[in-house]
Parts: structure tokens; C-alpha cells; sequence
């Protein structure tokens, strides 16, 4: 969960978005954005989705680590 | 949900893994695995984790659809 945490963090500052637009973008609460980027959440594969979507990757790349 | 879970039955039947082995060897019950491969259950990514790792694959290539 820590790696995927890392690797959500890495890829939206790389897109230049914040949590709080991730958030807006994602209909997902930036609490639970924070808290998967920290790695304290597991999260499910349709947020995996929904993340790889909003940030224009596919979702394996949200996995290559 | 449903691509994720046929890439999983794909992997798992390229193993030779039944589900019910696939299932002994993740801990998690075959009905789980039989409801995840048809697209019932948004899974969680440490199921993704384990799934991977038992399959010899990276959680990556089960995204790789």
C-alpha cells in the first residue's frame, strides 16, 4: 500500500495537481487521497481507476514500482 | 472491475492454478477469487499485492489490459 501511496503522490505532482484537485477531479474526498498517498488506506481497484483516469495513465503505470 | 478480473483468471489459467489452489495459496476464500474474476468485487490493492506475488507476476501486469 506504500508503494502505490508513493507512486499516486509522485504521478499527480508530476501532473502538476494538487490533492485538493485530485480530489475535486476524482469525486473523492482528499482526506482519503492523503491518507492512500501515506499508504494507510486500501484502496480499491475502481479508485485505481478513477486515479489512473484523472491523471492520464493506465493503471498498471500507477503499479510500476 | 471486470477487465481486472478476467486478466486474473488469464494469469491464474496460464499458471495451471485452479482457483481453488489460487485460493489456498492467497488465504482468501475461492468464492472471493470466483466473484473477483467475473467482475463482482472491487478488490483491494493489497489483494492485488498478493494475487501478484502468488502468481509470480507484478500487481502491473494484472492491470495489463
Amino acid at each position: 500500500m506504500e508503494a502505490f501511496g508513493k507512486k499516486l503522490k509522485a504521478v499527480r505532482e508530476e501532473k502538476k495537481l494538487s490533492q485538493e484537485r485530485l480530489s475535486l477531479l476524482c469525486n473523492v474526498s482528499q482526506s482519503h487521497i492523503a491518507r492512500t498517498e501515506l499508504g494507510q488506506v486500501n484502496t480499491s481497484i475502481s479508485h485505481v481507476a478513477t486515479y489512473a483516469r484523472v491523471l492520464g495513465v493506465t493503471p498498471a503505470q500507477l503499479f510500476d514500482f
